[in-house]
């Protein structure tokens, strides 16, 4: 994983932190899986394939009340602000690859409800190249499948995520929480309200 | 409601049994509503707004395990077999109709996840002359829009529903349990199964 | 047909130009249609279903390219800006009304390509009192399905719509164009740029 | 491209026919991209993301009459069934991938309609081992977006595709196809129909 690079999904490669990682021999868990460098080279000739999720709290019937957003430190000391996001590894499931990131980024005790349907609301296209489409990615070009993921219990992020911070369908729209986004996954969480008809 | 013909959404119309609503005097809890009498001819020139769910139980990484369809003796005595089901009243969101049918058929005690979006996973037409669509009601010309709902805790069926039986994706996309199905809603059972990823 | 109100709707009703239709008369048409009278009092006891359709103009890979609205005259002279919308008859499939009041509202030229899926992108609900939803009707308590339908030919509005005006995504998203548009339909344009990937 | 193992995507991985393509030098065309051997080696370790359409016919309102099934000859000489399948390049959006690919399977006289949408009705899952999920691909693990598109041409299958079978709904559903298709794809024309409403 670059240290070079500002990186959207710094624990999206493996899900696991750097410190249980090793260096970043990713192929000696599972001979299947690549290596750092081999992945990197990857990067730059394939899509890779990628699941997010918007962190929403509900009530008693269902309505969603709260948006959660990822704060989040970039190796460069920089604050930026994203949502669970990162790679489906080989041989495993959409399902199990959301569930993975979900725990790694908002913490074992957050209890989410994973969605019934493996439909995402939406796709999100990552070129390395900006303007291509609304969202980008310097390291790669990723689809990702997007999920809104109720969650019931209590959020503590690990790895480089400082914090999740609950915001309502209003502030999430606002040109100003977009604007700290990154790789223009402020679209991506528009898009999730106007799917759950929170979008005015 | 009616007693003399077959009946596929015993508690849709109130959501209330019918002796909680005394003689068919819906209006006099809401002057908005309408008599017994003037839905039934309301039911003859109009479409009527309805929704149902399908009750299912899903493992820890939110996949559905099981179907839940409910087991009902009609005013006749026939058992026949269906989902939740009822109308939407006037100034009710879908939301807050949803809500009141599932605890009315499931029980105060089923505690739903009602999904986060507003958007069914199918629009289900029943024409009072069989062979228009797959789905057929006696009574009226109805639209349902039709969500898949996770419930957590323990069913028990109020009003004329008997029971909750569970099945696995397999048995509930049967051509056995098709045939016992109201109204044709076997084909919306099949329609969830494969909005769920589960229909073989 | 009111003309004391605003009529967000004003040939959802019956499908006809009000010259074919005479007097309120539908229920000479076919005596399972309601009369005028009767309508206005199912209006207020019960909630009507509505079509809605965006219409769009596409690339050649499918891709959207413009919004069209409908520029309308009100029967008190206002100009307002409002989408294809009308009410689903007794009997009548949702595809077939939707396929009616896009002829009526874009014209017999404009050869629609209706969503071969009977799944809206949206589902709009409509209250008489404002600040329910996002959507409201002085008239009625209405929840329309919400389709977005290219069209490959000719708009020419019949009825009271005088115009359709083509907007780029960007245009049609803006906070000017939603607050020319009837009923808090703005709210259901950006639902549909959400849902086609086109809103930033 | 192996010529050794059943190949259920055969124009699948660079969208040119095996006799333009020399000698598996994709790289030869575009730097960005993988050679064959890079290819097979990226096979192994990352989930390839696929984009699949099931091509229909409509009626004039849009509903489907008719769904396209290609019968295909494998490298072994066996007959089988499919439907229009192929990766998604690096650097290449979803929808030009679909574009690609509908074209290379259907001919250049398909006229196909993509849809608006970029939200696929079914995401596909392909394990190596069988039995993992609905859909097994010796090859690899891929995932594919699934969608519906609507034919107006005429299909000249191109490359190993020998022809289009055009299916009812009744029989696109029945056992019998099923058996025939690869992968398990009977179960994505199954879950196409449902989301067209066409399943009973």
């Amino acid at each position: 994983m670059s240290v070079r690079t500002p990186d959207p999904d710094p624990s999206g490669d493996d899900g696991l932190p750097e410190s249980l990682n090793g260096l970043g021999n990713e192929s000696a868990a599972n001979p299947a899986w690549l290596s750092e460098f081999e992945l990197a080279q990857a990067r730059r000739r394939l899509p890779m394939l990628y699941v997010e999720a918007v962190p929403v709290r509900t009530d008693g019937a269902g309505q969603v009340t709260d948006i959660g957003i990822l704060l989040r430190a970039t190796p460069l000391g920089e604050i930026t602000r994203t949502i669970v996001s990162g790679r489906v590894r080989f041989g495993e499931t959409v399902r199990d690859a959301l569930f993975r990131h979900v725990e790694n980024d908002l913490g074992p005790m957050a209890f989410p409800l994973l969605p019934a349907s493996p439909v995402p609301f939406a796709v999100a296209e990552y070129f390395p190249i900006p303007g291509v489409s609304a969202f980008h990615d310097d390291r790669q070009h990723a689809v990702s499948l997007a999920y809104v993921v109720p969650v019931t219990g209590t959020c503590e992020p690990r790895q480089d995520a400082l914090e999740v911070t609950w915001f309502s369908p209003e502030e999430a729209a606002s040109d100003a929480l977009a604007a700290e986004m990154e790789g223009g996954r402020g679209t991506l969480i528009r898009q999730a309200l106007a799917h759950l008809g929170l979008l005015r």
